[in-house]
């Protein structure tokens, strides 16, 4: 089987969608760029940008429309819209070849699975693991994923060209793509991203609600700031992957919370060995990676 | 009761009694300094880059030359030196004045007052929120406090003149002087720093601890680099921290901990309400906190 890339058709044109119309558009990828959704506003936006050459607000064309269809909405909202998708789709290979761009991959597999019955042969679901504290298509950028990581998660089912296809796109728009198993990717992020969302969201919430708040936030400085940036998040974005990461979200919770009450032990009994120890491991294991990160930006840097 | 500035000795000359050493000589506030220590090759150090005129190894001898003398070094350390110290005073208002940069104070005073039986009138608590990743001497700056917090804590016993010169002191190396109780600033601390830390720490230990460990670290992206930052810090700073400052800091434990089994619950029952709620209440409160700092740091920038 052989796929056209020529007509992109983004769903949801926000800062990862338009980034990605950016990109390919750039890199010669794909010719034709349709944007998708409900908000006529920022299609339109995307068009006086020059992100999109068009749009509809019809779904079913843009499936028409579309050699590749990228899903670029948040979680949950990308699993009812792979519902109304799938039926539309040929039961065989053959376009359009369907991706996505979300946090988690285990629900929208599952969805597809609910709707179809078996993995559709053209849905290939995929993660771009970048991202900007600005949103919208006026922040869209055309390298916002240059040597950053997309996860692709192709499963049984899936025609091994049509992987190669979303592979071959993000490729295009300077990703660096990696394969893994739906469970090991949601597991994965779950411990590295939706985790530390949980614990920043947490803190900030736990301290605003304290009695001292006033005074807290006065008196917090840089590593605060710092600490607690994830909590500046959008809250529909999250409260969609909570639901959707559910499982392994509850898991990497635990581990956390069984870890703190330990360390909570040795603060109360002033175990001064066991709080060397788990400090000191916790700053070689962070100094490790933070090495590892600045050795992969170092090496890939233009 | 007034008292001279002259002869400034510095207890512990790493980042933080470095950097105070040369603001008040730029700024003209003292005009000799001396080092204390152990370690000969840190002060030899400081000789050489010009930050002391001197050092001893002798505290007695550094007591005796002091008009002000600032303990530098960790917390649990500073209660030691302390201890050696209060002895050696007057039993009344008279030199030398005795400050400290400890990030807990209530174990201090609490020194103090074991030794001394009340508090001695020239000894003044206090703490500088500033700091750098980098430590030592060779990582001082004369402007490591300009337009950052020092919080005093002058408790009933003090001498008012002795409080007013340790905020002169502060204020004419660039800071930002405010009072609080012993309590009050330990409480805040815990909640805003001392609890971020364990946190960091529990996070990037218990994720090292799991089988998967490898493929998070090489997965995690610019959020966790933010989010572990301070899980890099000195691991013998932070025992003694979370030592000194035990009773608050578990009360700030416990209560992150109650929000966060509610928000697992949340999660656990798919309370999409409950978990938008949170999120947004958390990142509206991030979002005022950083807008203040961010006002705080433009008023205040050169």
């Amino acid at each position: 089987m052989t796929y056209a890339a020529g007509n992109l058709v983004i769903v949801g044109l926000g800062l990862i969608g338009g980034s990605l119309a950016r990109a390919l558009r750039a890199s010669g990828f794909s010719q034709r760029f349709i944007g998708y959704g409900h908000r006529e506003s920022s299609l339109q936006r995307g068009v006086e940008l020059g992100v999109i050459d068009e749009f509809t607000l019809d779904l079913d064309e843009a499936i028409e429309l579309a050699d590749i269809l990228v899903i670029c909405t948040p979680t949950l909202t990308a699993a009812r819209i792979l519902e109304h998708i799938l039926p539309r789709l040929p039961g065989r290979a053959g376009g359009p070849v369907v991706t996505d761009v979300a946090s988690v991959k285990g629900s929208l597999r599952d969805a597809a699975l609910a709707v179809a019955g078996v993995m559709p042969p053209q849905l290939v679901l995929g993660h771009p693991i970048a991202g900007s504290e600005h949103t919208g298509v006026d922040a869209s950028s055309a390298d916002l994923f240059v040597d950053h990581r997309v996860i692709l998660t192709p499963v049984t089912g899936n025609d091994p060209a049509a992987v190669e296809l979303v592979r071959a796109m993000w490729v295009s728009a300077g990703a660096d793509v990696v394969d893994m198993t739906v469970e090991q990717h949601d597991a994965v992020l779950a411990a590295t991203s939706h985790l530390p969302h949980i614990l920043a969201y947490t803190l900030v919430d736990a301290l605003s609600s304290s009695e001292a708040s006033a005074d807290i936030f006065r008196f917090a400085a840089g590593g605060f700031r710092d600490f607690t940036r994830i909590a500046s998040s959008d809250p529909i974005m999250w409260r969609d992957i909570a639901i959707a990461n559910k499982t392994a979200l509850l898991e990497s919770i635990d581990l956390f919370s069984e870890h703190l009450a330990r360390l909570r032990g040795a603060v109360r009994d002033e175990n001064a060995d066991e709080l060397l120890n788990t400090f000191s491991r916790a700053k070689q294991a962070r100094d490790e990676f933070a090495a590892l990160l600045a050795q992969r930006n170092g090496r890939k840097a233009p």
